[in-house]
């Protein structure tokens, strides 16, 4: 992957069809409810028309989870309540089923597939064993982004295509929605020096609790962005470059997979603060891209607030969720379900001899038929 | 019904199971999740357990909606958008399944029951070939409660039993949740009403814009408010007084529905401003019953934000829906669900031989095995 090909990725994301957006909004304000009552679910159902290209729109019938995992260098800078080796850990916890991105994924009809890009073995052992599905794309752990780059420039092109080949892979077996996953101790500071460089903020607006860190660990962990927010900040008129120093290979990939997504017309739920910062850098690649995603849940670190607002995406639910690992994505794919369904299936004014506003009349010719109540 | 059996109905609501909660709290911590970060969805599967009286929360089965229809003399006074006939139009609506309560119970597992509690049948014509159970609790439309009273007491104690009746019936069919919905042209007015009484507000602060109401509109809705909130103040003391002087039978109902549901340890998930008004008369008979309740969705009618203030519900949502019919509540259900899989179904760290915070050891003697990813 070099530059132009960047480019070339960027001229081919396509415009969500405007047409199946205007005849949405036609059949919303049809439907047996006062116009706009539903509220977000018909500014959802008209997106989710746009980007499948079709009204009504069609069930989602397959989303997909793709979870990035790696470890990131500046964990051992000590900016995370978790040892590194809980990366390592925790993608065994997915593999085998376990965690709350699985969970989750069976609730809102999805399903999972987690992604080594860079996962340190640590104490647990080698990860050799694991399937192929989940190690043939990893690159490697980030270097320590406060005192060196993540990656070299070469593994960073390497992670993004790989990334883009998941995107394909996805889109290729039928995924009709896709949901970025994270996990990576210590990966909430690159997702606060990337927001930071890219919305030109200040150290201390970007910098969360991750998962939970004390005060001491929050000094740290502003130290870290400080410094690798400096040595990022001259890369950041190039997305790859900016990804090589301040991301890492899961970053990259995830970049590449957003961008990919929309290439191949296929709807994005973002998650949290990481799958935000990658948004940032593929916005930067891609300014159209940005029309294929929504922003599943707003999370409790600031710096996803801060992307969100520069990527103009309004969460769908807001929990107080801050676990990652596509987690709060999943918790808005059944509202956005819901929504389409909503536009799919309700009866219009016209079909069930409902009046609407004043002065209008009914179209129908008699009362509808009285089968069950669902 | 007389006031003495309110009484005894109000002292044999239980309280949630305490122990049930302390053993939810535990097992989050257990969890391979940092504490604390599924945020809201970890104080719902607390609820649930409290109020299932049992550890892990058992997957809700029977979700189960009523919706309580019924229209309000006051809609004469000329308070809404739509003309009267629309509620017995949507009455046939909801039982041919054409309505959003129907396509979002569908989504949410629910199943859906309307209540006649006392529409007009308008120019529809009669009522009467609607089922039974649809039909047999009917009261009667209620007065314009600007210038005379909704029903007389009578009529309003048949109908609060006629809710107790009917968490009765659906919980020995099995409903293991249960959500209150509404439709009745104008009836927002008497949800302003009941909640300024009950609440000490001001007439201004709980008049919405409803279904989308012109500002003319939204004028006679003031007035009609605050002549209904003058008669009713001085039956404040006195729950079913006030609701059969500035309730219906609809509101009535859906009361003793929710005080009922507190007394047979069945969860309740309540929609928008309508059911917080009579959660809010519900609470005041029986001051524990909240206790098994949660919000459902946060409505742009500024009453139901008030009534929940005073209940001490946070809504779970907020996606600026204002249809009524338990729509709102029924976008929350699955979030419910999905918190309580997530208790269920999620590998603590021992099991799965993850590291909890830093110097804590895992406890499991090796990696899991490793089935296929979900």
């Amino acid at each position: 992957m070099t530059a132009l090909d960047v480019e070339e990725l960027a001229a081919s994301v396509p415009l969500p069809d405007e047409d199946a957006r205007e005849q949405a909004r036609a059949r919303e304000d049809a439907l047996t409810k006062p116009q706009g009552s539903l509220g977000r679910l018909e500014e959802l159902a008209v997106w989710l028309c746009g980007v499948q290209g079709t009204c009504p729109p069609r069930p989602l019938a397959r989303p997909r989870v793709v979870v990035f995992a790696a470890d990131h260098g500046v964990a051992g800078s000590g900016v995370s309540a978790f040892p590194p080796d809980v990366t390592a850990q925790m993608l065994r916890n997915f593999v085998a089923g376990g965690a709350a991105v699985n969970v989750l994924a069976r609730r809102a009809g999805a399903t999972v597939r987690v992604v080594d890009m860079g996962v340190e073995p640590g104490t647990a052992g080698a990860l050799d064993d694991l399937p192929d599905d989940v190690t043939r794309y990893k690159v490697r752990p980030s270097g320590r982004i406060d005192v060196e780059d993540a990656l070299t420039r070469d593994e960073a092109e390497r992670a993004f295509s790989a990334g883009v080949a998941l995107a394909d892979a996805e889109v290729d077996s039928g995924a009709d929605l896709l949901v970025p996953g994270d996990m990576g101790i210590g990966n909430t500071t690159p997702a606060a020096v990337l927001t930071a460089v890219l919305t030109g903020s200040d150290v201390v607006p970007v910098i969360g609790r991750g998962t939970g860190i004390d005060d001491a660990t929050w000094m740290r962990k502003a130290a870290a962005v400080r410094d690798a927010r400096r040595r990022a900040r001259h890369a950041m008129g190039d997305p790859l470059d900016l990804l090589a120093t301040a991301g890492g290979a899961d970053f990259a990939a995830m970049t590449g997979f957003l961008v990919e997504a929309a290439v191949r017309r296929t709807p994005v739920v973002l998650d949290g603060v990481v799958s935000a910062a990658c948004a940032l850098v593929a916005q930067r690649i891609a300014y159209r891209a940005s029309l294929w995603w929504i922003a599943g849940h707003r999370s409790p670190e600031p710096a996803q607030a801060l992307a969100l607002e520069r990527l103009d995406l309004v969460p769908v639910v807001d929990l107080g969720m801050r676990l990652g690992e596509g987690s709060g994505a999943l918790v808005a794919v059944p509202v956005l379900a819901a929504a389409a369904d909503t536009l799919a299936d309700m009866a219009t004014f016209a079909e069930a001899g409902v009046s609407d506003r004043e002065h209008d009349e009914p179209e129908a010719a008699g009362p509808p038929e009285l089968p069950d109540a669902t």
